[in-house]
């Protein structure tokens, strides 16, 4: 049984004021708190079904977590979803990833090493969906610009289905952190309108730069574009055709881009 | 000013119940409106803010569309949306298009001929996403599983941002469709396990088989699979990595390198 207290408490934890007054944000699902659990997160509380409990109680003992057996109504209550999961846990907001502004090109990997850069991302589901191909495809940095969504709304958290555990997200001046980068590497930006994605010499190294969905890429950051890129569309047009794609999509589309390539330097 | 019948009437689309019961559904956002005014969609009413009414109003008059202006608060209370679009459409749902188990391979475009099927995708944002990838990439149609999330819900609705109006989506049994189909031209399922897509030869013709995001591709569709594809991973997995994509995101990015064979072959 939870107290009112905790009831009370976890839901403030969906506004942002609560989350940026307590330090700390919820997460749900097993695999995501899982991935918490095992990351370097610092968890608060976890609230799991009396059978989670039973599965994982040994391992949060071990890792000194506290948790708290959840009966389905309770966790109705405190749930940010619909259909809410077996579990949610209460997690520290980390200190913020230092800032690094020129990283070490060349310096992750061996397959490439590519920065994604996000101007003005303001939809949850996008963000979310953006780390989690970031860590999909070994991009271990992701610079936001400061008007991008909240990291950690629960449905940026939700999306990233435990990807925020493993990828880098910083927020800064983009101005800054790419007038440094574009003097080393190249700068890619998503356009719809630019040279063809699919007819480009791809670099090991890159920065690949995602727009505002409503509004694309803001000018102040044109000057550092190297290149513009657009993911070409196909079939008659005559009947009209989709305007654009979204900003989550686009950016899978041309980070897998650029990870093929690395096939064909092999 | 709306009446409090119209309100009612409106908002109780929202619910499959009575989408059903009435044949309608909603569509939002001055895009998608435009482009469902465009298409071959019947057109029940038109709720509009005074300056959409201005702005739209001839071609509404022309096209014989009732509209209704409509103040903020009023749209407040019919709109689906958190942050309501200055105009709200009521459309007729399009009979079903003609079942075709066997379509004719090769005769929709020069560029190559493909198809998705959908087997069971239950997220409405993931549905609509790729009918509006669909759209992007010239594939006209697109099977969905009789258990795929409905197509009206506003959500999907939503997510498509006017491909719907492009798309032929047609719900059936895929055991039937995929049978016919693979014997004609080769079925490529995503998997978590299988293939490496940037390593194949891209044939001109293909379905392209998607499935639920939890469950992945029912076992009784595996037999009719030419060819299990995996989008490959990047970068070190000793910490861990995604265990997926999202749906959508897969769907895309195969798409995209179907499509971009075709620059290989030019």
């Amino acid at each position: 049984m939870l107290s009112s207290g905790q009831i009370k408490y976890v839901s403030a934890l969906r506004v942002k004021k609560y989350r940026e007054k307590s330090g700390q944000f919820i997460a749900e699902g097993e695999k995501l708190v899982g991935d918490l659990i095992s990351g370097s997160f610092s968890i608060a509380a976890v609230y799991g079904s009396p059978s989670w409990i039973l599965a994982n109680g040994p391992l949060l003992i071990k890792k000194g977590i506290p948790f708290f057996e959840t009966l389905p109504q309770e966790m109705e209550r405190i749930s940010t979803l619909s259909t809410p999961s077996p579990v949610l846990a209460v997690v520290e907001i980390p200190e913020p990833p230092p800032f690094t502004p020129e990283p070490e090109p060349g310096s992750l990997h061996p397959e490439g090493c590519f920065y994604l850069a996000l101007d003005n991302i303001r939809d949850p589901g996008n963000l979310g969906t953006i780390i989690r191909i970031a860590d999909w495809f070994g991009i271990t940095t992701v610079f936001c610009s400061e008007q991008t969504v909240e990291l950690y709304n629960p449905k940026v958290i939700q999306a990233t289905m435990g990807s925020i555990a493993r990828v880098r997200v910083i927020y800064c001046d983009l101005v800054k952190v790419l007038s440094g980068l574009s003097l080393k590497i190249p700068v890619f930006g998503a356009f719809l309108e630019g040279d063809n994605l699919f007819k480009q010499d791809i670099p090991v190294e890159a920065v690949i730069l995602i727009g505002n969905e409503s509004h694309g890429i803001s000018p102040e950051l044109e000057p550092f574009i190297t290149r513009k890129l657009v993911i070409p569309s196909f079939g008659p047009s005559e009947t009209g055709k989709a305007e654009s794609l979204n900003a989550s999509v686009a950016t899978a589309i041309i980070c897998a881009e650029f990870r093929r390539a690395s096939y064909q330097r092999q």
